[in-house]
């Protein structure tokens, strides 16, 4: 039975993948023509010209509107923390389950800032939930095993926890989102997140190893030795991502790899958060090389690997506040920049319709 | 007759300039408690923590709510286009007045984005102007003179030009604005601004002098030689920021110091666009050290001398968008962030009032 839903899911997740289409060219040349024609020095926007035009290309409408806005924020367990790598213990996660729901966590003031909405998804806790409004009850697994001893959870777990993205990305294509943002809930998650950065890219676990919620020095040498140590026991496999995502992944990591790509595939603009967010950007753009155009990169976060995993998808941080907080945090942040340059391209006057003398020749 | 309003312009400016009270650090830690017991990691959200503290100070209110922001753009003309500095004719400047009075410029997009006022104060246009609703007329000059071959404007004149900046202040103040913009209209502003940078820092002016709007390598080089040549030519005194003012400055320039000077005294806190209000943002600085304190750097132009503009005042951009237009954009895109930080106070939950477990000892 295992065996044939995992072979149900891969076929379905390569069905998904090959919906991503590349962006076409002529919508950028469409959105530069529009920003060449607003009254402002050429370029002058400077990246917010840029956000602009990829916007457009994505959702292939030069003059779009950005109406709803929503970031999913994907919870899991992991059985890694056993090691000691986190400086908050692991009942956290479900306590901060609760704390979004009732809108007192970092995450709802900066939603509610940008206006965004915010649903919680329950992929991968430690804690059963009652159901409550808000929260979207798709746990796979009560956590993942602990990546020190044994791989986090099996490949079609991995696949399941993947579709659960892509069943948030359809919720939101039904709900007419025209901006999707990424987040995450999960005691130890910066953990899995180092671990795949270092499988995928084979950089030394020390330089993209940090200090997560703020664990001191002699944690961090745990941590750094946990993750050498996860990589030993499970030998993932860099040019197979699901073999990366499941054996020292996390449930919440494959959740957002999962959205991203059915987001890709619904030409819904996606921006991705911080680091555990970014992991999950990584394993989706190792599934398709297409998905990297379909991101934004909310911001760079504190931790040492941010920069590579942001080089590897090939995306420039908009925001660089220093924060390292997760939940979707920055993702909120950035919505309102992204948001912002589609203004521009629908309420800006021309130099034609303002009467205004362009550049000397 | 002139000689007794400059006496009594100075004397009320160093009246102005007494009011700006140091910030206290009581504020400050009571923030940084307030901060510390909501539901996330100690320091997570970084900058925006170090944004809300400083908020608290300067409002004195350890809740504050961002209600009403207002951004005054001040418009000048300015006589050195005159030598070909600038890639736009010099009729631009009243042009996109209109057209900033119309709605149709990058500041009325970013600025209705964000819920902000925007208030265009003439107060040195070549042009005369019909009253118009969101135009506020006072002009001291029909432009400065021509720095390459004289002052940019008398003693007097930058003294009016200040006082009408903190005229401004004054109407923030009574219109409960909690957050303050400044934003520039001018042809020809950047070189005056590079101009003031070069007179207060003793820089090269090689090193500060950047492409404006977009003028090409051989425009650059005559830029540079006509800042040159203005500095030589007037002599500014470094250790008289008016002198520096009225000599190579600008009368946009001048006002946006005058309401930065102004909006310190009421305690509003004001968030300093580019690379033109910053050159305002360091006469005000040069005037009264304890300035700095009363601002946020909105971004990082991309001109090259602004970094060491912010190094004078001792501020760190918050935004870093390779943006270049002025008008106040920067300093609208930067007011949603700084709002944001102020919900993080308001909105998040405790520790306590979450049940959320702390941090591991």
């Amino acid at each position: 039975m295992e065996g044939l839903e995992e072979m149900g899911l891969e076929k379905v997740l390569k069905e998904r993948l090959a919906t991503i289409q590349p962006l076409k060219k002529e919508f950028f040349t469409q959105a530069q023509e529009r920003l060449d024609q607003l009254t402002k020095p050429r370029g002058s926007l400077g990246q917010l010209e840029e956000i602009a035009k990829r916007y457009v290309a994505i959702v292939e409408n030069v003059r779009p509107l950005i109406r709803r806005k929503i970031i999913y924020t994907f919870a899991g367990d992991h059985g890694v923390t056993a090691e000691g790598v986190s400086a908050y213990p692991k009942d956290v996660t479900p306590q901060m389950v609760y704390n979004l729901i009732r809108k007192g966590a970092a995450i709802n003031a900066l939603a509610g800032h940008v206006k965004a909405d915010v649903f919680v998804v329950d992929i991968g806790v430690d804690h059963s939930f009652e159901p409550m409004e808000g929260l979207v009850i798709r746990k796979v697994a009560r956590g993942t095993g602990n990546i020190a001893r044994g791989p986090a959870m099996s490949r079609e777990q991995a696949l399941r926890a993947i579709s659960v993205g892509w069943e948030m990305a359809d919720h939101a294509h039904s709900g007419k989102a025209d901006l999707v943002g990424t987040g995450d809930m999960g005691i130890g998650n910066t953990t899995p997140s180092s671990a795949i950065l270092a499988a995928m890219t084979g950089l030394p676990v020390n330089q993209v190893t940090h200090r997560g919620t703020g664990i001191d020095e002699v944690s961090l040498v745990r941590k750094v030795q946990t993750i050498e140590k996860a990589l030993e026991t499970n030998s993932p496999d860099p040019h197979d991502p699901l073999d990366v995502l499941a054996k020292v992944g996390g449930l919440e990591i494959a959740g957002i790899a999962g959205l991203i790509i059915g987001c890709a595939g619904h030409r819904i603009p996606v921006v991705v958060d911080g680091f555990i967010s970014t992991a999950g950007a990584m394993i989706a753009a190792a599934l398709s090389p297409r998905v990297g155009e379909y991101l934004f990169a909310s911001h760079k976060s504190v931790e040492v690997g941010h920069q590579f995993m942001w080089e590897y998808i090939g995306q420039k941080p908009i925001l660089n506040l220093s924060m390292r907080l997760g939940e979707g945090t920055g993702a909120a942040l950035a919505m309102s920049i992204i948001e912002a340059s589609t203004k521009v391209l629908n309420e800006m006057a021309t130099f034609s319709e303002a009467g205004v003398s362009e550049e000397k020749k």
